[in-house]
């Protein structure tokens, strides 16, 4: 039987201009889904694991688009409430060469962000429960959303389950004083850190002691003694992060690195040509989870983890819709990208 | 020189399902921009008015958007404040047979219902203009917005403007009790009142007198009778309705009639095809409003409102795209839809 | 707790022209997935029953695209097997006015017609299971098609099920003859047959006593005689059908009727304005699935049905997207279609 | 072998609206290629005879993609000079109800209207074959128009060739008195006149005695006059006139009437529920060509001539898909629009 | 008089997701008909060839289209046969970066896969014919398919025409066994052999001498070796291969090789960023009849080759919509993408 | 308050394929509207200038479509004559790798190369300007255009205004000859010269001295001399050019040059991945004049020009849909594209 994992977060109708249009261009939008454990739950449900998503969405149709979405490929739904006013929102434009892709965020007051602790069970959503997954978005939300993440992260860990977040600092959403006051409590709950050196300062207001980081750009060097001192700091089991080298909107460099408390190892690296790379993070947290839950090799999660999310940004949608055989696939070596017929 | 004409209101995103798909099925949303006095804005602009749309945006691209789309139509701009978060939306699905046609609001704190009277200057707006027109809907989104409202209509009032409302009450805005409060007031400013029975029940706790209308449904005879006593208590110079009979989401029968304190009219009655309804009641009330500007009758006046709107109910979106000359052809009789080579 | 209820049958992937295209001018198609028994399962599944799918898809993207469209609707997908070859297809264009709506079919050796009764625990999936819905068009898929069936009913009953057959018969598909030997002895296992008198002649052999029907046309008075020997010839507990009036393309009436072996009802009729007519039929086994699951009398499951359907057919696509209540709505008598907002 | 038919004429690039959006509302527009006598065309091809095109076109992409369109409907390319500046153009939009649909012309000095006889070898065009076909808008596109009209009737009638003519006035490109002073000398060729009272008295300056038309409405009894008139003036063989009844842009009632020397026909009407009623004209022109090669009756001819004209009403673009088997089909009173499988 | 060129083999319905869609993504499918020796034909057509496409294909309207296509780029379908059952169908999605395109067959029982001799008359279609191109896939597809195409091999060369095959091994269709059985006895017809040493070794159980292979590339400088081995054995006049640099699905190297029992040559390599890819070789085998029928060099006939596929990967769909001009125009050496005006 | 800028020429209706479809595989045309100046007038707007297009068009919808697209984006079209027969058109497709986009031109005959020198009132478009700019096309567009040119190119210096030129020399509208006797006489009015050495040969006249150009490729460093001798022939206080180096048609390097009677400035180079390059000379024109308008330096003037132009080619269209912040962004060095929230 296939195991259980629980994502909880915001999902968000998102509004994209076809194409390469920019938002003044646009005559109509496509409408997609997403949101960051969102995201990774569709990617663990396309693994095969009993994925289930917990959120609050209003229940007119826009809030049952999203729960019919999450159905569709495959995650449970029973633990979402409804109700509420909206389905938080935001816009997307897709860049290309020296222009960014660009998001206007229209999202406050959401279903979600005034849910409270109340609208779920959370010793019925943890019972027999693997692994659950937040980021730090959902605290970052409203008081409401912090509240939520600390109690499901408390019975998370009540239920025995492992526990890991994305730290994903968003400046719109709060300050890194405020992100730090809740954030670095929170730590305790967690298992596996995923998180570049910038979000770890941001979120967790973390400074690398013997590293000179002015620059800005941290050497894969630094890296390891950054994860060294997470750990100890924060307890962690597994700090993680992706490397991205943002050459353009059109092409990124894209590997990754893990510490496991013993080691540290450094992924492959891919060169990108992006097609959206909207969840390119989501779907590399998904595929962490996966290796470590699949009792995989540090080594072998990671390179799947990066190439799960190296795929990703050839996918138009926040969604990562590859096989676990399609990523395998990849991590053997075949990026040829010859007709599979 | 063309006359100067004011309408201030709220300009929202409309998303709206291709052609009839519900909600639920719909993977894109076609971008529409509108709004009671915006349909009126841009109609009036049509027919030749240099015709001003007051209102507050965002200055993101979504809101630039909003303002272009105005442009696009000559409509001018130079009184829109920007700031605020949010440009309203309203998502809405178009209805077939006896399927109706539905409307899914999400306009709570956008920037218009969270603007203040110092965002405007009126004397500098209403300076050299011959109309204002505002809905009921603007006064009923946010107290802001009625706190706009009545700083526009003294302004107007002040600065010798006709002013006229399409009455429009709105029940997921306010209750009969709310509106009644508010509006009983504002009408002191208003010379020209659109509404039916309904509305000015609702909006203005208007009983008609020696009149039975347990049944719901108002005999035109009746009207005259409503139109009489309204005028009579609220001192309008005309009043003024539309009448829809519903036969379907997609066939409508469509009329009007007018009051003008001396004479009833009843308009000639069109079986329209639909094709987009929402906005007919707007391209109604520029009509009115064109018709009396141009100095016509009370009869012509009527039956251009009448034409104008019946032709709406073919167009997609919210905004009339006829011309002053396309309507005329209408009331000329022509409804034969020969081929126009 | 919600019923659960049982449909087997095919889904297939229709290819239609967008618009009224005609099939040789189409450049592109909309994929739509549908199919008699899976339409029922998806209205089910709106209704609010645990409605549970069951047929045989490739492991191959285009089975895993029919699978996650009955996900998104709710549809429970767990007992359909995966393998064999193919997705049946059927390519259709809309027709209007006087130019009919055209299908031509490439089912041949799809997965569920080559499936074997070993593919599917019937004790497990009629467990607990509260209907069992099939039509006649799955019997006569393929010899497979038939032996499934009967495994399927004689399981049903087993397992005291109550059993309707749509019998919906396809001359592509097999001759009157072909369906009369395997029809006529599946009808021991069902209780609701739904039909009209030419599907019941071709599929049943049966003829009506002491009514001329030479006239291809039923007069409604007919129908009751023809029901009352229906039941007494089969045994039904219900016999049902509904009543078209095909005045075009465009255009129909929509009416149907019941007997219950005491009284017979004929339902209000409608006047519909057609969007998408295919489905129109399942969407009314749905309604009378429905209405007799929850107990309703026999005239209210009649309005429930004839509703239901009237509405699917201003709805595109195979699937009808109408909710209970707005279902009811139009029973409780509104079809003016206004805006609901 | 099948009958070799010829054509003569324009085929213009039409831009067409998306649905039925208005010209200032479109962002993209619909590339459908048609033109009077090259709608007549692929009628013929679609009803199995051999049938050529005649006409100018430039070398570059644009020109090629009008030949392809012909091509790929079956019509015989050889005849095509390619050469000269331009495809004639013209923008559409679809009207609905009350609304008319609208064409822009952007044809002036397109290759056609600038060919020279020189272009064309006549003689080898009506070499073997039976039928020729153009309208009365190639000789009004321009002088080397009319000539090159001249020139092909000439030599269809030394070949002995069938000419017939649809009369089709166009007040853009010509006045009364230039129609007259062309068309009344060419009808000297033509054997079976197609057009209504209108275009009889613009084309040809006919005035019908012993009856009164200033009602502008043609009583069908008056028809039969006009025609024995029009046969006796101008020596045809055949007259012929659809008649529109145009109720709204979305609705017609259509029917037609023939006399033939002896007897005069009038048609069975039908009710259309127009989708584009652009090559209405030339479907039926093309109706009755077909039925008088085929050596039906006048009043088969007739019917199959309104029938199939009467279905190209529900087709988008300017060319009727339909085939002889679906025209026969609605000839022989199925006009239920029960869906085909 | 242009040159009479035939091919024969199957022609498919392409059903594409849009854009870089996956296939579960889709909701509507790009329609597009191409195949191995379609896209001969089509090309073939393109520069200015007699060309004539043998096939079969059902009499319904997909059927249809399919001849349209063929027609409407200006294939001869003359000698096409209609009947059977289907169309072959394939579904395809486009890859980017490291993820690979896809393609799902659903080709089984086609027309053609179930055609017979009897339903050609090859003397017919050889008669002055110059050339006869067939692929590996036609013998592939069915027992018939491998009958139909010996018969026309034979006949082919009863009448002096020459015989081209691209090996293209297709392991969904057959083992090596199965072809080689087949294909070694096929190739005593053959005049001009395409193919890689992959192909050769799959397809003719060929195995190059004196080479070392098993690193599954070969060399350039092996090609040589193995060509004149190929020639040796089977007795070609010309062996040519493409030679693919697969660096990702965006991404390509291309260039190719051709021995003609005197000299060996290595053509100019492109770098293609690539839009689609399906039908590049195909492309290429066009480049190399034509250049030989046209009595160019064998250097030549090369570059023009490899050029004219080169463009191919820029185009979607499987026809290469290139002509003569613009393929000699990169052949001179501009590459430089400048706008054509 | 903003500066008054004034442009004139020709805006065209461009009808373009989809994505990268070729001509011949087009179904429908995105409907943009563009043309030299108007897309500089559109950046001039967009960068906060009060920009006023001046032109004539056609009284009709398509007419007003143009009208309408230029007042969307910030446009005044105060200045625009209306009349004449029609919108010039030009169909283009977009290339990719070595296929290079292409455009078929439809313009002869527009509303403004048959404008006359009345139809606009000169001195009151240039009172209280600050810049005007043409290029070489309106002054080649016809005997009208030349006039036009030369009128408004008078009036403005007679008001003190500014005015730069882009050669942009075509060669379907005139020869080298015909160029240099217009061109020559004109530079008498220009300040800002803005087109490469190849501009300055062909519409000028201009050939180099001391400098070997035999190659066809100028080295940077000859550009100085060029631009030297340049201004001191025609007396320029600026001259300057953007530098495209075409790689491939989705690949350029893309740098500029400026002198400005001191020092000679070469730009930074960018590597561009192109969407659309129609439009990137106009947009780097638009980036000169800002510079100089607002005063920056030089250097700092090329440098936004170059990066403005950059961005120009990551946008479908015809205009540069940038901001001065997004602009000045990239000149502060953030080209890596990544997202921004």
């Amino acid at each position: 039987m296939a195991k259980k994992v629980i994502t909880m977060g915001e999902i968000m109708l998102r509004l994209s201009t076809p194409g390469h249009q920019r938002f003044v261009q646009a005559n109509s939008f496509d409408a997609i889904y997403g949101g960051g454990e969102a995201n990774v739950a569709v990617s663990l449900a396309n693994y095969g694991f009993d994925s289930y998503f917990v959120t609050k969405l209003p229940k007119h149709e826009i809030g049952q688009a999203a729960v019919n979405e999450l159905r569709k490929y495959g995650v449970h739904t029973d633990y979402i409430a409804r109700g509420g006013e909206r389905v938080g929102i935001y816009f997307s434009e897709t860049g290309a060469s020296m222009r960014p892709s660009k998001v206007i965020y229209d999202r406050a007051n959401s279903s979600i962000a005034e849910a409270h602790v109340e609208d779920f069970d959370f010793n019925e959503i943890f019972k027999d429960a693997k692994w659950f997954h937040i980021s730090g978005i959902t605290p970052a939300i409203s008081k409401n959303g912090t509240e939520l993440t600390r109690a499901a992260m408390k019975a998370a860990k009540a239920n025995n389950v492992t526990v890991s977040i994305d730290l994903n600092y968003r400046k719109k959403l709060w300050t890194p004083e405020e992100a730090q006051s809740v954030m670095r409590d929170l730590m305790q709950y967690v298992d596996v850190c995923i998180g570049n050196e910038e979000d770890a300062s941001l979120c967790l207001g973390f400074t690398p002691k013997g590293l000179d980081v002015t620059s800005g750009k941290v050497h894969i060097d630094g890296y390891k003694k950054i994860f060294e001192q997470m750990m100890e700091e924060f307890g962690f089991k597994y700090v993680v992060s992706s490397l991205r080298e943002s050459i353009s909107a059109s092409d990124n460099g894209w590997s990754a690195c893990l510490y496991d408390g013993k080691e540290f190892y450094h992924s492959k690296r891919y060169d990108v040509r992006i097609i959206d790379r909207v969840g390119g993070g989501d779907s590399f947290a998904s595929g962490i989870i996966t290796g470590l839950l699949d009792g995989k090799s540090s080594a072998d999660t990671l390179e799947f983890a990066v190439a799960a999310s190296a795929l990703k940004h050839t996918i138009i949608g926040d969604f990562n819709h590859m096989s676990r055989e399609e990523v395998e696939n990849l991590v053997a070596g075949d990026a040829s990208g010859r007709v599979q017929r």
